[in-house]
């Protein structure tokens, strides 16, 4: 859901549409605000160990109560490795360390979203679900559950390849 | 520039803080409105061809009159490999093709931005500067002007230790 915005968030004044910075834009005619429409971007967090992957049960929706790799929306001013790690600690109560790049994916649902997805290693903490993870457990290959999104199957339909 | 909305952008009713979605966030007491800050995601092409890199001369600020890597913002909904293609043609008149993904980086300047490099190929098109760009030319390792960004700059320097 990302409906255009009628009202200047700034001072309250119907917008209008206006040509601005290459291409028709809202803007206010009040105040200098111009909307530019910010995509959402989402971090997923890939952490392995002794042939184990880390997933969380999701204890909200969407997909409440289906398990996924550890993730969450990145902020406006946040860097989305301080984001993998932040929501890694929240959900799971792991401490990690970014290892790399995985990939980059789009996917158009619900909301359209970009997913950053980091490979990473427990480097302390305590295994403990919280925050919008209802359990939080690793799992062998043979041992794992029916996944949650896209970007989630994706990640580890490669990781099985190597086994 | 990102400051937090005063009035809701739907209806125009002023916003409160309130708890939701596991942090405070500007919501709407009159429509459902939930303001999510999310964050600016810029793409940046690195194109190679015979050992020459295509690069832009900015025409329009910030860093007007600078080179950089052909680059441009992503909007809600957009795949970023797309926006790297159209933004790519836009400013240079090459078509390209998506190699692979180079990095993603992240800085805090006057705009925090995400921007996620990709490796591409040009495959068709005439060499043309457009939209933001005053000029786009090729330039061997020997010849390459003073850049701007720093993304431009980190791409570029990874570039050359392969000479």
């Amino acid at each position: 859901m990302n409906r255009p915005p009628n009202f200047c968030p700034q001072c309250g004044t119907p917008l209008q549409d206006a040509p601005k910075f290459g291409a028709v834009r809202r803007v206010c005619p009040n105040c200098d605000y111009v909307h530019f429409n910010d995509p959402k971007v989402a971090v997923v967090t890939f952490i392995t160990q002794e042939n184990r992957v880390l997933l969380v049960k999701r204890g909200v929706e969407p997909e409440e109560g289906q398990w996924a790799l550890p993730a969450g929306y990145v902020d406006y001013g946040e860097d989305p490795r301080e984001t993998a790690i932040r929501e890694t600690y929240e959900e799971t109560g792991l401490h990690i360390e970014i290892q790399s790049l995985f990939d980059v994916m789009f996917y158009r649902g619900h909301n359209a979203v970009i997913v950053i997805i980091y490979q990473a290693n427990a480097i302390g903490g305590q295994l403990q679900a919280g925050d919008d993870a209802a359990e939080a457990k690793w799992f062998a290959p043979t041992e794992l559950p029916e996944l949650a999104f896209e970007s989630s199957r994706a990640v580890i339909r490669k990781w099985l390849t190597q086994f």
